[in-house]
């Protein structure tokens, strides 16, 4: 089992969600300015995470059916989060609070090694997101993601990844069938 | 005292170091495709971490004194790794094996809680770095790093920063003095 689904079902097993909740297409989960420190499981839909600054949107993050999503700057630093978090089309969430959620992987040692695992993870997703913004050549840029990340060319609108990739969605269409 | 502070202390106390390492000016602790499972603390000196494209260098993080350093994307994965890791000047590392490593933080909960807390931070880092990336504007990714890492400005000759902050270093002198 992977190590998303492993946790997903353990949090099922100890009961720990708070609740679900659905969001309507281009509804918003958060908006920067404003704490959230919950953890996300998503059932169905799809979401996106961005930034704004004065010139553009930047998409930083894509969330899809069976994985996890959150404010992470947010829940990590318990701070107001900088990002916008919105649905895609309705999405359907599993909501757990970080107190909670840490008393639970906190409450065995399995649970411990597995968030750790995950922490890794995560750290090597976002230094491979670093290489990809780096990245200057758009080809190379959407090969490496189509690799790490097939799911997401079924999950999220192309107009997202194109933004996700930082190029235009015209660009991504022509990689796409080239 | 702070979390590096705290787990070289116990790293320390626990004589837990495999050896020290000197590196002249312009050495390479390690390059690309070549493995590196260690963890290193800076002593004396400090180092770059940059990729390459086929266009440029990149630099994306910088090591100096009493930090850690490491090609964390192959210490994580344990597949070669993709970056250099060179020395600025004269440096001076201690190092410790993955191995070695794990074993001393998972041989008590204390350690673990710290490591825990430090992958939490280096998490919350990569985020921060994305949205510095992100920043169009060079005054205000300037300014968000000068905020988060006053230090880089003593240790770090001004090009690199330059190149880090992804600015050139005409541009960034200009910034300095306004």
């Amino acid at each position: 089992m992977n190590p998303i689904a492993e946790l997903k079902s353990r949090l099922d097993k100890a009961g720990i969600w708070d609740r679900e909740i659905e969001l309507k297409r281009n509804e918003y989960l958060n908006v920067p300015g404003q704490a959230d420190l919950n953890l996300y499981y998503v059932l169905e839909g799809s979401l996106r995470v961005f930034m704004e600054d004065e010139f553009e949107e930047h998409t930083i993050r894509l969330g899809y059916r069976d994985n996890f999503i959150g404010a992470l700057d947010s829940f990590i630093s318990e701070q107001p989060s900088q990002v916008y978090i919105q649905a895609l089309k309705k999405t359907r969430l599993l909501r757990v609070g970080k107190v909670r959620y840490m008393n639970f992987i906190r409450s065995n040692q399995d649970n411990l090694d597995l968030w750790h695992f995950m922490m890794e993870q995560l750290i090597f997703q976002q230094i491979e997101r670093e290489k990809d913004i780096l990245t200057r050549s758009p080809r190379d840029r959407y090969q490496r993601v189509l690799e790490r990340s097939p799911q997401l060319f079924q999950e999220i609108p192309l107009k997202h990844i194109a933004s996700y990739l930082r190029m235009t969605p015209e660009t991504l269409s022509r990689l796409r069938k080239s």
